[in-house]
């Protein structure tokens, strides 16, 4: 597999960016890297001149560029989610440093469907909580306790910068054709299981929503294949079939 | 040795920055890492608002930087200096890729006077062959070979996160005692080698600065310590000495 065929695999997504000059920025830093793949959620504004100052010699990254209203229709073929976060969550998420990546980015490129999305939040406040629980690892850039804040064209950096080294030093598996499940298969799974549990009336009804994003980790740590997503959404199925049957 | 007294050793250099923004920039991507020591040569334009306001939280690193008319003042207590570089020279000059690092810091910073430096070029074009020739190691910031041209904070940025990756990996000597040469000892040594060079008229006339070139490369490869240094130019004084009693 030729290196710029690996990195197409890979995209930056953006979600709710402010200001178009870190737009710009990262469509540099990525293509720096031999990225070329760059989404924006709800850019606050693009097309912008700042934003394609900024490029420079990435304008084509740029007019190539994909803009969504809605996360998860960003999301709808990826079948690994990164998001990166300074911030500690109430739910643990499985958080890996950037020095971990090799084992999971190598699992992830067996498969002929992979497309690897990283998620950048707002220049402010991050992802939300909401956004964070779409992916399947979070990622935290170390950095110095005392300020925390990274610049995001800068974040984006060193992203692409630690995913080049990676690539760099693993033999990329010469016959991908294992079929993983995407983001959205899991989004349905998690949505039958949501259905089913109201079915059968199990949720607490003090706080339904931590019981849903309870499965929703627990889908995303299994990281079931395209076969046991089948078994699991049968079992549900005919779960909701005996019960409709039963009312 | 705690975290940020080592980082303390370490000193970023911009050489003739233009534009004041990637002045601040630089600022917020060292503090993220926990670095703290930034110095500019002649910089364009600074005190600039857009420097500062580029800084965001590390405002405090552009109160505290230096500003040099010349790049060689700035050096004369470094100990190790590394030139930032996307271009291949007529004359070699090692260079190392960011993953490389690991010896040669663990080496520098077993020094008592341990300054390591480096140095980032103009954002059109580089440092120059001058002052890269002032370099103990060149190092390349591994890019697209189609689009090698990184914005100088980002590249500030690459640099001060692989160095933290580096720290963070291995033991620092715990009894940092040996006192190494300076930039500015090296430089006397240099100096004293070319003159003795034109006192005994061993320079090829026709190319006189490119045997200065190789001498200087040759020292700096060397990396004589305080010892060798002084036997070196004991020697050259010495044949100084016979050759002006001669004429």
């Amino acid at each position: 597999m030729s290196d710029s065929s690996l990195k197409n695999k890979f995209e930056f997504i953006l979600v709710e960016p402010s200001h178009p000059g870190n737009i710009g920025a990262s469509a540099r830093a990525i293509k720096n890297m031999g990225f070329r793949n760059l989404s924006l959620i709800n850019p606050k504004d693009f097309p912008n001149d700042d934003a394609f100052y900024r490029a420079k010699g990435a304008k084509d990254i740029l007019e190539n560029i994909k803009i969504y209203e809605d996360l998860s229709a960003a999301l709808n073929e990826a079948t690994l989610i990164f998001g990166t976060s300074a911030r500690t969550r109430t739910i643990p998420w499985p958080t890996k440093t950037s020095s971990e990546l090799t084992s999971i980015l190598k699992k992830a490129l067996e498969s002929s469907n992979a497309k690897i999305c990283f998620l950048f939040g707002r220049e402010i406040s991050g992802l939300s909580n909401e956004e964070l629980q779409m992916c399947d690892y979070h990622i935290k850039i170390p950095t110095d306790e005392d300020f925390s804040s990274i610049n995001l064209s800068h974040a984006v950096q060193i992203i692409s910068y630690v995913l080049t080294m990676e690539l760099d030093t693993f033999d990329y598996p010469t016959n991908a054709n294992k079929d993983v499940p995407t983001f959205q298969d899991n989004e349905y799974l998690i949505e039958h299981f949501d259905k089913v549990m109201k079915l059968i009336e199990f949720y607490d009804q003090e706080n339904p929503k931590q019981v849903k994003t309870r499965i929703r980790r627990l889908v995303k740590r299994l990281q079931p294949d395209k076969l046991e997503t089948g078994i699991l959404r049968g079992f549900l199925a005919k779960v909701e079939q005996i019960l409709n049957k039963k009312n």
